[in-house]
């Protein structure tokens, strides 16, 4: 038995203020069961990812919500939380649940609405995916991923206008990707001149709040494989520490090293076998850590070879985060992990357009929960 | 590959207001950690069943928090949410994984912990497991439960007098069981006497608000199984519309009938096989509904069955709740599903003690998320 990704959608991110979560969730299921060719009463399993629902939004159980929205009332479904990750280990559950038999053909969906709400009230509920000491210390996520950055510059004499490169290249594909919340380049002096949310991390080093959803049909195939379908080669989850306090390093993601080799052990790879990736960016020091810790680069010299062109369309080796990653096409919580998914099969398939990697045959998504307490990698191949 | 339960701890349910959800947990896993005579370096995943940690706890990433917690950083860990029913829901995609050979052995965690907030702040998070449409209309689950009674006595014209006699079964076995948060019988005119909360529904026919947390170890075997090892047999999810307005039956779960259908047959038994069981009986009308949908008693007679001891210690047939149930054992949300499994595997294994339902072979775990929108149906076996 393999898992295929067989039908894939999202809907555009953003602050979509006239949509609700379920009819977010409808537009990308929608385009999903279009693509796969397959109907809604093929579906034996639906996996929900997300965070934030019922903080946000006092409404828990989506799994039979969804559901009952989707005309799939009587099939199993199952919400899977794990803070900004949450999607990507939906799909974990969602993959085991295949390789089990148990399900033939499921049905993995990721959302968030974030932007109706107050930002402190977001700020509060991001918080949950963090230790409590960080929460009760006055800290949020741009403070966290700023203390990383601080650590990252020192060990290895980064500056701030090199880290700040990173946000260029995001914003140099996601002009490429009508679907993302910022479709637009941006220069590395705009970037220098953006507020400081965390010194020394500035706006435009930051994902934005966004609205989203993202879906995809996944199967379980023993001969051979369906019309268009991306295997699924491998698919691992590491934890580490929830609070920084608890690492011995701050200069790398444990979770994503170990994630990373024990994919690439499970696909029987290394990491320049890897074409095309879509990275867990929301900090700009969060795609840094990224880039090296699942081995494109060697440690501390991920920002020259950015600089350089290394991770863009056309001269990357990977091209990294092609979608506009979190960063430039936005961070709907639960639908991240799913969306970084999607892109990986549409360039697979060769059908990302304007934004092709050319060539690709082998795809990585990385999706990381809090600050590194949970990562999950999954590797991609046509 | 066959998955068993080779390990169960639960602490004492109730108003636990001097140790914390993390205390909970770490007593709960070290219990089920030496029943099973593994070490915790033997885990391979975490799967975390919990509902209202975000809401009332400002804490997500519980599977991260705990593995953090227990010493078993890098493990993979999940939470997984579905209502009342997370607890079940957890161990059903721990088992998937298992099947799948993904992870050999698994740690389930179902914890909650909600006396610690104000009455109305529970309440609030509690109807996150509802429809929207039935939270802006004022209702709560004491409500929709009581819709469900006046539906049900109506078309079977039972009386309020026999629906109450099913709390006294509830309170009967907690009494022998001293991890129940209400370890005492209950006469039926207490029941009768007792306040009415929803009416038809008194104070006596509503589980309580609890703390607790309860834990397994569930690994998959190919040849000859672990010391005092429990089959699970079937593990069958199903959903049913969200609200109440949904269905065109009051007097069933449409969502228990399937799970139930669809795990006698991957079982091949039927519910007179069952010995022992442990049913969600949020309510008694809960209690009635299981009795009923799972095939134990045909529609609209299972109170008759009652009165005369048929689901007691000592003269059921199957004997139901045997620890007291979520009435009388107590309901710490995401906990319940999983306590369900740790009595029915001690009670399989002969160990129950003074509430030792005698030569015990097949036993059956009954879940519920909300008002009915999704239901997990276990069957283990000795």
């Amino acid at each position: 038995m393999k898992p295929f990704v067989i039908g894939v959608g999202v809907t555009k991110f953003g602050e979509l203020w006239d949509i609700s979560p379920r009819n977010l969730v409808k537009e990308a299921v929608t385009q999903a069961l279009a693509d796969s060719g397959i109907t809604i009463s093929e579906i034996d399993a639906v996996f929900v990812g997300n965070m934030l629902s019922g903080v946000l939004g006092n409404q828990e159980n989506l799994g039979a919500l969804y559901n009952d929205e989707l005309g799939l009332k009587g099939v199993p479904a199952f919400k899977i939380e794990g803070a900004c990750a949450s999607g990507g280990l939906a799909f974990h559950n969602a993959l085991n649940s295949i390789l089990a038999n148990k399900y033939k053909t499921c049905l993995v969906i990721g959302v968030e609405k974030m932007t109706d709400h107050k930002p402190e009230e977001i700020t509060n509920a991001l918080m949950a995916a963090a230790h409590e000491e960080e929460r009760t210390a006055g800290l949020t996520f741009p403070g966290l991923y700023a203390i990383l950055a601080r650590a990252y510059c020192k060990k290895y004499k980064i500056t701030e206008k090199d880290l700040a490169s990173v946000s260029v290249e995001s914003h140099y594909h996601a002009a490429l990707n009508p679907k993302a919340q910022f479709p637009f380049k941006v220069t590395l002096k705009q970037v220098m001149e953006s507020n400081y949310i965390a010194d020394p991390l500035k706006l435009l080093e930051c994902s934005p709040i966004s609205d989203g959803a993202a879906a995809l049909i996944v199967a379980g195939f023993d001969g051979k494989k369906m019309k268009r379908g991306v295997e699924v080669i491998a698919s691992e989850v590491a934890t580490d520490s929830l609070g920084l306090s608890g690492r011995n390093d701050l200069t790398t993601l444990k979770s994503t090293v170990l994630a990373a080799k024990k994919a690439y052990e499970q696909a029987k790879i290394v990491p320049s076998d890897v074409d095309v990736a879509e990275v867990h960016d929301c900090f700009s020091i969060a795609q840094v850590l990224a880039l090296e810790d699942l081995g494109f680069f060697k440690k501390g010299t991920s920002l020259k070879e950015v600089i350089k062109g290394k991770i863009r369309l056309g001269s990357g080796a990977p091209v990294v985060n092609p979608s506009g990653g979190l960063k430039a096409c936005g961070h709907p919580i639960g639908a991240s992990g799913v969306k970084q998914i999607v892109e990986i099969t549409i360039q697979l398939r060769g059908e990302a357009g304007k934004r092709q990697v050319e060539g690709a045959k082998i795809g990585l998504t990385h999706n990381v929960g809090g600050s590194g307490a949970i990562a999950i990698v999954n590797l991609l191949k046509i």
